[in-house]
Protein backbone atom coordinates (compact mmCIF):
# COMPACT_ATOMS: atom_id res chain seq x y z
CA UNK A 1 0.00 0.00 0.00
CA UNK A 2 1.02 3.75 -0.86
CA UNK A 3 0.14 7.05 0.56
CA UNK A 4 -2.33 9.21 -2.10
CA UNK A 5 -0.79 12.02 -3.83
CA UNK A 6 -1.87 14.53 -1.61
CA UNK A 7 -0.14 13.28 1.34
CA UNK A 8 3.03 12.13 -0.52
CA UNK A 9 3.44 15.78 -1.76
CA UNK A 10 2.74 16.83 2.21
CA UNK A 11 6.14 14.90 2.36
CA UNK A 12 7.92 16.08 0.12
CA UNK A 13 7.02 19.62 0.97
CA UNK A 14 8.09 19.02 4.27
CA UNK A 15 11.30 17.30 3.12
CA UNK A 16 12.10 21.08 1.26
CA UNK A 17 11.07 22.95 4.23
CA UNK A 18 13.79 20.73 6.49
CA UNK A 19 15.85 21.03 3.54
CA UNK A 20 15.84 24.86 4.11
CA UNK A 21 16.28 24.78 7.33
CA UNK A 22 19.43 22.98 7.57
CA UNK A 23 20.26 25.35 4.75
CA UNK A 24 20.22 28.30 7.18
CA UNK A 25 22.35 27.05 9.71
CA UNK A 26 25.60 28.66 9.08
CA UNK A 27 27.08 28.82 11.99
CA UNK A 28 30.86 27.90 13.19
CA UNK A 29 29.55 24.28 14.73
CA UNK A 30 29.20 22.98 11.38
CA UNK A 31 30.40 19.34 12.43
CA UNK A 32 26.99 19.59 14.61
CA UNK A 33 25.20 20.99 11.95
CA UNK A 34 26.05 18.02 9.25
CA UNK A 35 25.34 15.59 11.86
CA UNK A 36 21.78 17.23 12.66
CA UNK A 37 21.02 17.58 8.87
CA UNK A 38 22.53 13.15 8.10
CA UNK A 39 19.93 12.40 11.26
CA UNK A 40 17.09 14.31 9.88
CA UNK A 41 17.18 13.73 6.33
CA UNK A 42 17.40 10.20 6.31
CA UNK A 43 14.36 8.76 3.83
CA UNK A 44 11.89 8.62 6.78
CA UNK A 45 8.05 8.81 6.00
CA UNK A 46 7.69 12.14 7.91
CA UNK A 47 4.37 10.27 8.86
CA UNK A 48 4.46 12.73 12.06
CA UNK A 49 4.66 15.55 9.76
CA UNK A 50 2.27 14.71 7.58
CA UNK A 51 -0.16 13.75 10.54
CA UNK A 52 0.48 17.90 11.69
CA UNK A 53 -0.55 18.93 8.63
CA UNK A 54 -3.42 16.80 7.52
CA UNK A 55 -5.17 17.27 11.20
CA UNK A 56 -4.11 21.20 10.59
CA UNK A 57 -5.89 21.54 6.88
CA UNK A 58 -9.26 19.62 8.47
CA UNK A 59 -9.27 22.32 10.75
CA UNK A 60 -9.19 25.11 8.74
CA UNK A 61 -11.53 23.92 5.57
CA UNK A 62 -9.24 22.12 3.58
CA UNK A 63 -6.41 25.45 3.60
CA UNK A 64 -3.16 24.58 4.89
CA UNK A 65 -2.86 27.42 7.56
CA UNK A 66 0.25 29.56 7.36
CA UNK A 67 2.89 28.36 9.64
CA UNK A 68 1.81 24.75 9.93
CA UNK A 69 5.06 23.56 7.45
CA UNK A 70 6.69 24.96 10.82
CA UNK A 71 4.98 22.74 13.13
CA UNK A 72 5.38 19.71 10.82
CA UNK A 73 8.83 20.37 10.73
CA UNK A 74 9.45 20.24 14.45
CA UNK A 75 8.26 17.46 15.11
CA UNK A 76 9.74 15.33 12.48
CA UNK A 77 13.23 16.83 14.41
CA UNK A 78 12.09 15.84 17.52
CA UNK A 79 11.61 12.31 16.51
CA UNK A 80 15.22 12.36 14.60
CA UNK A 81 16.84 13.21 18.03
CA UNK A 82 14.81 10.47 19.39
CA UNK A 83 16.45 7.82 16.80
CA UNK A 84 19.57 9.55 17.32
CA UNK A 85 19.87 8.65 20.96
CA UNK A 86 18.05 5.07 20.67
CA UNK A 87 21.08 4.23 18.74
CA UNK A 88 23.59 5.18 20.37
CA UNK A 89 25.89 2.24 21.89
CA UNK A 90 24.40 2.79 25.72
CA UNK A 91 21.10 2.69 24.64
CA UNK A 92 19.25 0.17 21.62
CA UNK A 93 23.33 0.01 20.11
CA UNK A 94 22.05 0.35 16.51
CA UNK A 95 24.78 0.48 14.13
CA UNK A 96 22.37 1.46 11.11
CA UNK A 97 19.42 3.30 11.00
CA UNK A 98 17.18 2.79 7.34
CA UNK A 99 20.31 0.86 5.48
CA UNK A 100 22.50 3.42 6.71
CA UNK A 101 24.72 4.24 9.25
CA UNK A 102 23.63 5.77 12.54
CA UNK A 103 24.55 9.16 13.27
CA UNK A 104 26.82 7.69 16.09
CA UNK A 105 28.76 5.50 13.70
CA UNK A 106 28.82 8.06 10.16
CA UNK A 107 29.84 10.73 13.12
CA UNK A 108 31.09 9.65 16.46
CA UNK A 109 29.37 9.05 20.10
CA UNK A 110 29.87 12.56 21.06
CA UNK A 111 28.18 14.26 18.33
CA UNK A 112 25.35 12.17 18.39
CA UNK A 113 24.72 12.92 21.04
CA UNK A 114 24.85 16.61 20.90
CA UNK A 115 23.02 16.35 17.36
CA UNK A 116 20.20 14.40 18.98
CA UNK A 117 20.13 17.57 22.04
CA UNK A 118 20.34 20.38 19.28
CA UNK A 119 17.43 18.66 17.38
CA UNK A 120 15.42 18.60 20.66
CA UNK A 121 16.24 22.78 20.74
CA UNK A 122 15.52 22.89 17.21
CA UNK A 123 11.85 21.66 17.41
CA UNK A 124 11.33 23.74 19.94
CA UNK A 125 12.47 27.12 18.48
CA UNK A 126 10.51 25.96 15.53
CA UNK A 127 7.49 26.31 17.58
CA UNK A 128 7.85 29.75 19.34
CA UNK A 129 9.24 31.60 16.31
CA UNK A 130 6.73 34.75 15.36
CA UNK A 131 6.86 32.88 11.96
CA UNK A 132 4.61 29.69 12.78
CA UNK A 133 1.55 31.54 14.66
CA UNK A 134 0.50 35.30 14.91
CA UNK A 135 -0.89 34.57 18.65
CA UNK A 136 1.89 33.53 21.24
CA UNK A 137 -0.52 32.03 22.72
CA UNK A 138 -0.89 28.90 20.42
CA UNK A 139 2.70 29.06 19.98
CA UNK A 140 3.17 28.66 24.04
CA UNK A 141 0.65 26.21 23.67
CA UNK A 142 2.42 23.92 20.83
CA UNK A 143 5.76 24.05 23.14
CA UNK A 144 3.46 22.54 25.99
CA UNK A 145 2.07 20.10 24.26
CA UNK A 146 5.46 18.87 22.44
CA UNK A 147 7.38 18.86 26.26
CA UNK A 148 4.12 16.93 27.84
CA UNK A 149 4.69 14.36 24.47
CA UNK A 150 8.58 14.48 24.30
CA UNK A 151 9.30 14.48 28.35
CA UNK A 152 9.27 11.72 31.42
CA UNK A 153 5.75 11.20 31.07
CA UNK A 154 6.06 11.00 27.26
CA UNK A 155 8.57 9.92 25.10
CA UNK A 156 11.49 10.26 27.32
CA UNK A 157 10.05 8.05 29.98
CA UNK A 158 8.44 5.51 27.82
CA UNK A 159 12.17 4.85 26.47
CA UNK A 160 13.40 4.98 29.87
CA UNK A 161 10.51 1.81 30.97
CA UNK A 162 11.61 -0.11 27.63
CA UNK A 163 15.05 -0.58 29.07
CA UNK A 164 14.42 -1.22 32.27
CA UNK A 165 12.10 -4.01 30.28
CA UNK A 166 15.02 -5.53 28.92
CA UNK A 167 15.68 -7.29 32.54
CA UNK A 168 12.40 -8.16 33.66
CA UNK A 169 8.77 -9.86 32.27
CA UNK A 170 6.33 -7.16 31.52
CA UNK A 171 2.71 -7.78 31.57
CA UNK A 172 0.44 -6.65 28.36
CA UNK A 173 -0.73 -3.77 30.59
CA UNK A 174 2.68 -2.33 31.37
CA UNK A 175 3.89 -3.10 27.14
CA UNK A 176 1.04 -0.76 26.52
CA UNK A 177 1.68 2.03 28.93
CA UNK A 178 5.45 1.66 27.49
CA UNK A 179 4.91 2.05 24.15
CA UNK A 180 1.96 4.72 24.83
CA UNK A 181 4.82 6.72 26.39
CA UNK A 182 7.60 5.98 24.20
CA UNK A 183 5.36 6.37 20.56
CA UNK A 184 2.00 6.74 21.53
CA UNK A 185 2.41 10.57 22.58
CA UNK A 186 4.29 11.52 19.75
CA UNK A 187 1.90 10.78 17.92
CA UNK A 188 -0.81 12.15 19.56
CA UNK A 189 0.57 15.26 20.02
CA UNK A 190 1.22 15.48 16.05
CA UNK A 191 -2.47 15.04 15.15
CA UNK A 192 -3.40 17.16 18.49
CA UNK A 193 -0.65 20.12 17.24
CA UNK A 194 -2.31 20.46 13.95
CA UNK A 195 -5.65 21.46 15.78
CA UNK A 196 -4.05 22.91 18.37
CA UNK A 197 -2.39 25.80 15.30
CA UNK A 198 -5.15 25.33 13.48
CA UNK A 199 -7.83 26.61 16.12
CA UNK A 200 -10.03 24.02 15.48
CA UNK A 201 -13.34 23.49 17.05
CA UNK A 202 -13.37 21.36 20.89
CA UNK A 203 -15.53 18.78 18.85
CA UNK A 204 -12.93 18.22 16.29
CA UNK A 205 -9.76 18.65 18.69
CA UNK A 206 -11.23 15.83 20.89
CA UNK A 207 -11.82 13.68 17.93
CA UNK A 208 -8.18 14.19 16.69
CA UNK A 209 -6.82 13.05 20.06
CA UNK A 210 -9.35 9.97 19.95
CA UNK A 211 -7.74 9.02 16.43
CA UNK A 212 -4.22 9.62 16.99
CA UNK A 213 -4.37 7.37 21.08
CA UNK A 214 -5.89 4.57 18.54
CA UNK A 215 -3.23 5.23 15.53
CA UNK A 216 -0.27 5.40 18.20
CA UNK A 217 -0.89 2.51 19.42
CA UNK A 218 -1.53 0.42 16.19
CA UNK A 219 1.71 1.78 14.88
CA UNK A 220 3.12 0.27 17.93
CA UNK A 221 1.59 -3.04 17.22
CA UNK A 222 2.51 -2.61 13.34
CA UNK A 223 6.02 -2.05 14.20
CA UNK A 224 6.55 -5.15 16.55
CA UNK A 225 4.40 -7.21 13.59
CA UNK A 226 7.36 -6.09 10.87
CA UNK A 227 9.73 -6.30 13.35
CA UNK A 228 8.35 -10.30 13.67
CA UNK A 229 8.00 -10.96 9.98
CA UNK A 230 9.46 -7.26 7.84
CA UNK A 231 11.79 -7.58 5.50
CA UNK A 232 15.40 -6.47 6.68
CA UNK A 233 15.92 -4.81 3.22
CA UNK A 234 12.84 -2.92 3.39
CA UNK A 235 13.31 -2.06 7.50
CA UNK A 236 16.59 -1.00 7.35
CA UNK A 237 17.58 -2.95 10.07
CA UNK A 238 17.78 -6.52 10.79
CA UNK A 239 14.34 -8.24 11.20
CA UNK A 240 13.82 -10.14 14.51
CA UNK A 241 15.93 -7.58 16.27
CA UNK A 242 14.05 -6.53 18.81
CA UNK A 243 12.73 -9.98 19.75
CA UNK A 244 16.13 -11.58 20.13
CA UNK A 245 16.67 -8.91 22.62
CA UNK A 246 14.25 -10.34 24.43
CA UNK A 247 12.12 -7.34 24.15
CA UNK A 248 8.56 -7.09 25.49
CA UNK A 249 6.33 -7.18 22.31
CA UNK A 250 2.56 -6.99 21.59
CA UNK A 251 3.53 -9.81 19.51
CA UNK A 252 5.07 -12.08 21.76
CA UNK A 253 2.54 -11.51 24.18
CA UNK A 254 -0.32 -11.22 22.46
CA UNK A 255 0.14 -13.46 19.69
CA UNK A 256 0.80 -13.25 15.91
CA UNK A 257 -2.50 -13.28 14.39
CA UNK A 258 -4.42 -11.35 17.47
CA UNK A 259 -1.94 -8.46 17.00
CA UNK A 260 -3.13 -8.43 13.40
CA UNK A 261 -6.83 -8.07 14.47
CA UNK A 262 -5.89 -5.48 17.36
CA UNK A 263 -3.85 -3.21 14.89
CA UNK A 264 -6.72 -3.37 12.18
CA UNK A 265 -9.50 -2.70 15.29
CA UNK A 266 -7.43 0.05 16.46
CA UNK A 267 -7.52 1.78 12.83
CA UNK A 268 -11.39 1.35 12.51
CA UNK A 269 -11.90 3.20 15.68
CA UNK A 270 -9.24 5.83 14.85
CA UNK A 271 -11.09 6.53 11.35
CA UNK A 272 -15.12 6.12 13.12
CA UNK A 273 -13.58 8.74 15.62
CA UNK A 274 -13.40 11.31 12.45
CA UNK A 275 -16.55 10.00 10.77
CA UNK A 276 -18.37 12.76 11.03
CA UNK A 277 -16.31 15.05 9.02
CA UNK A 278 -16.47 13.36 6.40
CA UNK A 279 -14.44 12.82 3.39
CA UNK A 280 -12.76 16.06 4.07
CA UNK A 281 -10.92 13.71 6.97
CA UNK A 282 -10.09 10.76 4.15
CA UNK A 283 -5.85 12.08 4.59
CA UNK A 284 -6.11 11.20 7.86
CA UNK A 285 -7.91 7.83 7.16
CA UNK A 286 -5.07 7.43 4.60
CA UNK A 287 -2.63 7.67 6.77
CA UNK A 288 -4.04 5.37 9.67
CA UNK A 289 -4.60 2.13 7.08
CA UNK A 290 -1.12 3.17 5.73
CA UNK A 291 0.58 2.89 9.34
CA UNK A 292 -0.50 -0.73 9.68
CA UNK A 293 -0.29 -2.05 5.83
CA UNK A 294 3.06 -0.62 5.30
CA UNK A 295 6.00 -2.85 4.81
CA UNK A 296 8.97 -0.82 6.24
CA UNK B 1 33.96 36.06 49.46
CA UNK B 2 30.16 35.13 50.07
CA UNK B 3 26.91 36.17 48.13
CA UNK B 4 24.73 38.80 49.78
CA UNK B 5 21.96 37.48 51.81
CA UNK B 6 19.73 38.42 49.48
CA UNK B 7 21.13 36.62 46.48
CA UNK B 8 21.49 33.81 48.82
CA UNK B 9 17.92 33.80 50.03
CA UNK B 10 17.05 33.72 46.28
CA UNK B 11 19.37 30.17 45.71
CA UNK B 12 17.64 28.60 48.12
CA UNK B 13 13.91 29.97 47.18
CA UNK B 14 15.01 27.88 43.86
CA UNK B 15 16.13 24.98 45.49
CA UNK B 16 12.50 24.90 46.96
CA UNK B 17 11.09 25.50 44.05
CA UNK B 18 12.89 22.83 41.94
CA UNK B 19 12.68 20.38 44.93
CA UNK B 20 8.86 20.88 44.38
CA UNK B 21 8.61 20.31 40.51
CA UNK B 22 10.47 16.67 41.24
CA UNK B 23 8.15 15.93 43.80
CA UNK B 24 5.42 16.76 41.14
CA UNK B 25 7.08 14.39 39.18
CA UNK B 26 4.93 10.93 39.90
CA UNK B 27 4.71 9.22 36.68
CA UNK B 28 5.87 5.39 36.03
CA UNK B 29 9.08 6.30 34.72
CA UNK B 30 10.52 6.46 38.62
CA UNK B 31 14.74 5.72 37.75
CA UNK B 32 14.57 8.67 35.11
CA UNK B 33 12.79 11.13 37.46
CA UNK B 34 15.09 9.89 40.58
CA UNK B 35 18.14 10.42 37.83
CA UNK B 36 16.82 14.27 36.83
CA UNK B 37 16.40 14.60 40.55
CA UNK B 38 19.78 13.90 41.94
CA UNK B 39 21.92 15.67 39.03
CA UNK B 40 19.68 18.99 39.14
CA UNK B 41 19.83 18.88 43.08
CA UNK B 42 23.60 18.57 43.39
CA UNK B 43 24.60 21.55 45.08
CA UNK B 44 25.02 23.93 42.60
CA UNK B 45 25.42 27.84 43.76
CA UNK B 46 22.12 28.45 41.20
CA UNK B 47 23.89 31.48 39.57
CA UNK B 48 22.14 31.51 36.06
CA UNK B 49 18.54 31.49 38.52
CA UNK B 50 19.72 33.91 40.55
CA UNK B 51 20.73 36.16 37.69
CA UNK B 52 17.06 35.66 36.10
CA UNK B 53 15.29 36.85 39.57
CA UNK B 54 17.68 39.99 40.01
CA UNK B 55 17.37 40.98 36.35
CA UNK B 56 13.26 40.45 36.99
CA UNK B 57 13.39 42.40 39.82
CA UNK B 58 15.27 45.29 38.82
CA UNK B 59 12.89 45.73 36.23
CA UNK B 60 9.85 45.00 38.11
CA UNK B 61 10.62 48.42 40.58
CA UNK B 62 12.27 45.85 43.32
CA UNK B 63 9.15 43.48 43.23
CA UNK B 64 9.50 39.48 42.02
CA UNK B 65 7.08 39.19 39.46
CA UNK B 66 4.85 36.38 39.98
CA UNK B 67 5.88 32.92 37.53
CA UNK B 68 9.61 34.51 37.56
CA UNK B 69 10.85 31.00 39.80
CA UNK B 70 9.64 29.37 37.19
CA UNK B 71 12.19 31.22 34.97
CA UNK B 72 14.53 30.83 37.63
CA UNK B 73 14.18 27.03 37.37
CA UNK B 74 13.62 26.29 33.79
CA UNK B 75 17.83 27.81 33.21
CA UNK B 76 19.18 25.39 36.51
CA UNK B 77 17.73 22.57 34.56
CA UNK B 78 18.80 23.77 31.14
CA UNK B 79 22.12 24.12 32.68
CA UNK B 80 21.91 20.61 34.71
CA UNK B 81 21.08 18.82 31.62
CA UNK B 82 24.03 19.80 29.57
CA UNK B 83 26.46 19.27 32.95
CA UNK B 84 25.29 15.51 32.65
CA UNK B 85 25.75 15.07 29.05
CA UNK B 86 29.12 17.09 29.31
CA UNK B 87 30.19 14.42 31.80
CA UNK B 88 29.36 11.38 29.81
CA UNK B 89 31.86 8.88 28.50
CA UNK B 90 31.85 10.36 25.11
CA UNK B 91 32.37 13.81 25.71
CA UNK B 92 34.55 15.00 28.88
CA UNK B 93 34.56 11.64 30.68
CA UNK B 94 33.87 13.15 34.59
CA UNK B 95 33.29 10.67 36.85
CA UNK B 96 32.64 13.37 39.76
CA UNK B 97 30.34 16.48 39.64
CA UNK B 98 30.78 18.40 42.58
CA UNK B 99 32.69 15.82 44.60
CA UNK B 100 29.75 13.19 43.83
CA UNK B 101 29.37 10.97 41.49
CA UNK B 102 28.33 12.40 37.57
CA UNK B 103 24.86 11.14 37.23
CA UNK B 104 25.96 8.15 34.35
CA UNK B 105 28.32 6.79 37.52
CA UNK B 106 25.22 6.89 40.12
CA UNK B 107 23.00 5.12 37.43
CA UNK B 108 23.94 4.67 34.03
CA UNK B 109 25.24 5.85 30.34
CA UNK B 110 21.65 5.05 29.33
CA UNK B 111 19.62 6.80 32.10
CA UNK B 112 22.17 9.63 32.62
CA UNK B 113 21.09 10.64 28.49
CA UNK B 114 17.88 10.13 29.19
CA UNK B 115 18.06 12.37 32.02
CA UNK B 116 19.59 15.52 29.96
CA UNK B 117 17.01 15.22 27.60
CA UNK B 118 14.37 14.93 29.73
CA UNK B 119 15.64 17.76 32.09
CA UNK B 120 16.18 19.99 28.29
CA UNK B 121 12.42 19.37 27.76
CA UNK B 122 11.16 20.36 31.32
CA UNK B 123 13.05 23.47 30.65
CA UNK B 124 10.66 24.46 27.91
CA UNK B 125 8.16 22.91 29.37
CA UNK B 126 8.72 25.36 32.86
CA UNK B 127 8.65 28.67 30.47
CA UNK B 128 5.35 27.72 27.98
CA UNK B 129 3.07 27.22 31.53
CA UNK B 130 0.48 29.55 31.83
CA UNK B 131 1.31 30.06 34.94
CA UNK B 132 5.29 31.34 34.08
CA UNK B 133 3.46 34.53 32.96
CA UNK B 134 -0.04 35.66 31.68
CA UNK B 135 0.68 36.38 28.26
CA UNK B 136 1.67 33.93 25.80
CA UNK B 137 3.56 36.40 23.66
CA UNK B 138 5.65 36.51 27.15
CA UNK B 139 5.88 32.75 27.21
CA UNK B 140 6.95 32.23 23.47
CA UNK B 141 9.61 34.88 23.35
CA UNK B 142 11.09 33.17 26.52
CA UNK B 143 11.17 29.97 24.56
CA UNK B 144 12.45 31.38 21.80
CA UNK B 145 15.38 33.02 23.58
CA UNK B 146 16.38 29.76 25.70
CA UNK B 147 16.65 27.89 22.10
CA UNK B 148 19.18 30.36 20.77
CA UNK B 149 20.96 30.31 23.96
CA UNK B 150 20.70 26.36 24.26
CA UNK B 151 21.31 24.69 20.46
CA UNK B 152 23.26 25.01 17.65
CA UNK B 153 24.46 28.54 17.71
CA UNK B 154 24.81 28.48 21.60
CA UNK B 155 25.54 26.14 24.43
CA UNK B 156 25.46 22.74 21.69
CA UNK B 157 27.58 24.03 19.13
CA UNK B 158 30.10 25.82 21.63
CA UNK B 159 30.52 22.15 23.22
CA UNK B 160 30.80 20.82 19.81
CA UNK B 161 33.51 23.63 19.00
CA UNK B 162 35.51 22.70 22.70
CA UNK B 163 35.10 18.48 21.48
CA UNK B 164 37.00 19.16 18.51
CA UNK B 165 39.54 21.92 20.26
CA UNK B 166 41.30 18.61 21.45
CA UNK B 167 42.37 18.08 18.89
CA UNK B 168 43.90 20.95 17.00
CA UNK B 169 45.46 23.88 18.46
CA UNK B 170 42.54 27.13 18.79
CA UNK B 171 43.30 31.22 19.12
CA UNK B 172 42.57 33.16 21.71
CA UNK B 173 39.31 34.26 19.22
CA UNK B 174 38.60 31.08 18.87
CA UNK B 175 38.46 30.27 22.20
CA UNK B 176 36.63 33.34 22.83
CA UNK B 177 33.85 32.45 20.49
CA UNK B 178 33.59 29.07 21.47
CA UNK B 179 33.28 30.16 25.26
CA UNK B 180 30.96 32.72 24.50
CA UNK B 181 28.51 29.85 22.66
CA UNK B 182 29.63 27.19 25.42
CA UNK B 183 28.80 29.03 28.03
CA UNK B 184 28.47 32.50 28.06
CA UNK B 185 24.88 32.30 26.04
CA UNK B 186 23.56 30.41 28.68
CA UNK B 187 24.41 33.38 31.09
CA UNK B 188 23.31 36.17 29.04
CA UNK B 189 20.32 34.42 28.51
CA UNK B 190 19.43 34.08 32.26
CA UNK B 191 19.48 38.24 32.59
CA UNK B 192 18.00 38.82 29.38
CA UNK B 193 14.70 36.17 30.36
CA UNK B 194 14.35 38.08 33.73
CA UNK B 195 13.95 41.34 31.84
CA UNK B 196 11.43 39.59 29.62
CA UNK B 197 9.57 37.94 31.91
CA UNK B 198 9.45 41.66 33.91
CA UNK B 199 8.62 43.86 30.58
CA UNK B 200 12.02 45.49 30.77
CA UNK B 201 12.58 49.06 29.51
CA UNK B 202 14.37 48.83 25.93
CA UNK B 203 17.39 50.52 27.62
CA UNK B 204 17.30 48.28 30.31
CA UNK B 205 16.94 45.65 28.75
CA UNK B 206 20.02 46.41 26.26
CA UNK B 207 21.99 46.83 29.32
CA UNK B 208 21.00 43.39 30.98
CA UNK B 209 22.61 42.04 27.91
CA UNK B 210 25.77 43.89 28.05
CA UNK B 211 26.03 42.88 31.27
CA UNK B 212 25.95 39.66 30.97
CA UNK B 213 28.32 39.38 27.94
CA UNK B 214 30.64 40.40 29.95
CA UNK B 215 30.09 38.32 32.89
CA UNK B 216 29.52 35.56 30.77
CA UNK B 217 33.11 35.65 29.31
CA UNK B 218 34.55 36.38 32.97
CA UNK B 219 32.76 33.57 34.35
CA UNK B 220 34.59 31.12 31.87
CA UNK B 221 37.89 33.09 32.68
CA UNK B 222 37.21 32.70 35.68
CA UNK B 223 36.86 28.88 35.53
CA UNK B 224 39.90 28.63 33.61
CA UNK B 225 41.81 30.57 36.74
CA UNK B 226 40.05 27.93 38.99
CA UNK B 227 41.65 24.98 37.15
CA UNK B 228 44.46 25.98 36.87
CA UNK B 229 45.02 26.75 40.99
CA UNK B 230 41.71 25.99 42.38
CA UNK B 231 41.55 23.91 45.32
CA UNK B 232 40.60 19.90 44.55
CA UNK B 233 38.34 19.57 47.35
CA UNK B 234 36.19 22.79 46.89
CA UNK B 235 36.32 22.33 42.90
CA UNK B 236 34.89 18.55 43.64
CA UNK B 237 37.02 17.58 40.65
CA UNK B 238 40.94 16.96 39.91
CA UNK B 239 42.24 20.47 39.52
CA UNK B 240 44.13 20.84 36.12
CA UNK B 241 42.20 18.24 34.25
CA UNK B 242 41.02 20.79 31.41
CA UNK B 243 44.68 21.75 31.43
CA UNK B 244 45.79 18.36 31.33
CA UNK B 245 43.51 17.16 28.58
CA UNK B 246 45.76 19.61 26.61
CA UNK B 247 42.16 21.57 25.55
CA UNK B 248 42.58 25.49 25.05
CA UNK B 249 42.27 27.79 28.12
CA UNK B 250 41.93 31.48 28.72
CA UNK B 251 44.81 31.03 31.05
CA UNK B 252 47.39 28.84 28.43
CA UNK B 253 46.59 31.28 25.95
CA UNK B 254 46.79 34.67 27.61
CA UNK B 255 48.91 33.94 30.77
CA UNK B 256 47.86 34.00 34.37
CA UNK B 257 48.18 37.46 35.21
CA UNK B 258 46.74 38.35 32.04
CA UNK B 259 44.03 36.68 32.20
CA UNK B 260 43.44 37.70 35.84
CA UNK B 261 43.06 40.58 34.66
CA UNK B 262 41.04 40.44 32.05
CA UNK B 263 38.80 39.33 33.91
CA UNK B 264 38.48 42.03 36.33
CA UNK B 265 38.06 44.64 33.61
CA UNK B 266 35.23 42.31 32.39
CA UNK B 267 33.45 42.82 35.69
CA UNK B 268 34.21 46.25 35.80
CA UNK B 269 32.41 46.86 32.22
CA UNK B 270 29.54 44.64 33.42
CA UNK B 271 28.71 46.64 36.25
CA UNK B 272 29.47 50.45 34.16
CA UNK B 273 26.54 48.60 32.04
CA UNK B 274 24.11 48.83 34.68
CA UNK B 275 25.32 52.02 36.47
CA UNK B 276 22.41 53.96 35.50
CA UNK B 277 19.96 52.29 37.42
CA UNK B 278 22.19 52.43 40.92
CA UNK B 279 21.99 50.71 44.16
CA UNK B 280 18.94 48.81 42.86
CA UNK B 281 21.15 47.16 40.40
CA UNK B 282 23.46 45.63 43.75
CA UNK B 283 21.99 41.98 43.28
CA UNK B 284 23.58 42.09 40.00
CA UNK B 285 26.77 43.54 40.91
CA UNK B 286 27.17 41.24 43.64
CA UNK B 287 26.78 37.91 41.55
CA UNK B 288 29.23 39.55 39.18
CA UNK B 289 31.97 39.89 41.51
CA UNK B 290 31.19 36.67 43.20
CA UNK B 291 31.59 35.28 39.52
CA UNK B 292 34.73 35.91 39.56
CA UNK B 293 36.49 35.83 43.06
CA UNK B 294 34.62 32.25 43.72
CA UNK B 295 37.10 29.92 44.83
CA UNK B 296 34.72 26.78 43.48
Amino acid sequence: MSLPASVRDDASAIETHLERLFDGMTGPATRLSDAMRYATMNGGKRLRGCLVLAAARLANDGDLPDGAMNVASSVECLHAYSLIHDDLPAMDDSDTRRGKPSCHIAFDEATAILAGDALQTVAFDLLAMPATHADGMVRAALVLALAGAAGLDGMAGGQMLDLEAESRVMSLDEVRRMQAMKTGALIQYAAAAGGIHAGAEADLQTALELYARDLGLAFQIADDLLDYDGDAALLGKPAGQDADRGKASFVALMGLEPARQAAAQLIDGAEAALAPWGTAADPLCFIARFAIERRS
